[in-house]
């Protein structure tokens, strides 16, 4: 099968086509065919060659399948000629989003495959909003956990009761059942909270507040948004304070 | 102070210089001053304007202050015309690395200044050596660890032991501590692990075990490497049967 197409599973990042690594932005030059999730922006598809087909492959539950089935099709019509395509995720492929399934289902398949990390929101939103996910003496480390429907009903959260700074993608639509969950479990109901709408992008917007004003659902947010809980997110407070008063001064 | 120097807190990636950014390359290549660490390699040092000048401020413990002086001398001798400066730190600026401390600092002195983020080996690694950090089943979420003689010394590692994946980063020397440490706390001693060395490097090595082993002081590993614990690392066994299966059939 080594004369077959390849297929490069790539992280597309954040959204800021920017934020793309070198190696990404190659492929998708070079590429003959996308196939793009939905979240991936229309920046990023622009640098694509133009004589590359484009696939909005979307990305619901239940839909891995079908993508699947599509990659192959692809891969069967472009035939024996060493061709080049490029299953692009939005932020890294192996975190969340079943890139690690796709992986498998190319091996089995005897299809040759590369996975190109992206940066994930996960870690991209905090930096760019100006919180350190780790800060000596207040975060030695960090959790990244999917705060879907899926997750609230399987995932034991008080396992991550004792972790400094929680990461949480995905987490929105069930934003104060999290927090309530969280408070209930011992988190200090004052603990600030930080949501990261559309990081990287035109619309970017950061969101301050507690456990306790997302658990009385108090807080407005829209998704897709990052949510960082924990006491780093008073430190991009302390940098904002301070870059303020010079402004002043 | 809008008029003087901007500093950059950007992230060098994993090693590659593929595996930069689009703009901490444009960056390098605008850049009057560089200012990184021993860990950023020389292929991405290369990638830098000629008339850069570059500057390894190293990155030993203790020596914060010193990187912090160093950065504002270079910002006063640039002076009040508007001059680039880049804060180059292997990985991303803001996991681990005191990148909030340079960040706070440079507020506290009015000196403007943008995170750019970059690709952390916690994430970069695993997914080069096609182990998905999360998979459908087995395992929902991860946390980020520093393995280090402080971490060891400080961290309640027994809040991390219902986490599924455990990802941790200079971990290398104290390996056998920490494995013995999270057997103890309960994890089971025939748990995979995998040491991701040099990742994205052509010395990119990997070595998989499990933490008895470890614990056992069987596993030869040399620094810098990233330790991956969980079920997670048999996906990549998995990937890679099949394709050597592939290729004898």
């Amino acid at each position: 099968m080594a004369s077959m197409a390849k297929v490069y599973l790539v992280g597309a990042g954040p959204g800021d086509p920017d934020l793309l690594t070198r190696k990404a932005l190659r492929l998708l030059e070079q590429a003959d065919v996308i196939l793009h999730d939905r979240l991936v922006s229309d920046g990023i598809l622009a640098l694509a060659s133009p004589r590359a087909r484009l696939i909005d492959v979307g990305k619901q539950q239940g839909q891995q399948e079908e993508i699947q089935s599509e990659i192959y099709t692809w891969i069967l019509r472009l035939g024996r000629s060493a061709r080049t395509i490029v299953r692009l995720k939005s932020g890294d492929p192996m975190v969340f989003g079943r890139g690690g399934e796709e992986l498998e289902f190319l091996a089995r398949h005897g299809i040759d495959a590369e996975v190109v990390p992206g940066l994930s929101s996960a870690l991209a939103a905090p930096a760019l909003a100006g919180i350190p996910v780790t800060y000596r003496g207040v975060a030695a480390s960090f959790s990244v956990i999917a705060g879907h429907r899926q997750s609230l009903t399987t995932l034991d959260w008080s396992v991550y009761q004792g972790v400094d700074t929680l990461i949480i993608l995905m987490g929105v639509e069930y934003r104060d059942i999290i927090a309530h969950t969280l408070i209930e479990q011992g988190r200090p109901a004052s603990q600030p909270v930080a949501f990261l709408e559309n990081a990287s992008t035109s619309r970017e917007r950061v969101v301050e507040s507690t456990l306790e004003l997302v658990a009385r659902r108090q807080v407005e947010v829209k998704a897709p948004a990052v949510m960082v809980i924990g006491e780093v997110v008073r430190h991009r407070t302390a940098v904002r304070r301070a870059m303020l008063q010079e402004a002043v001064a």
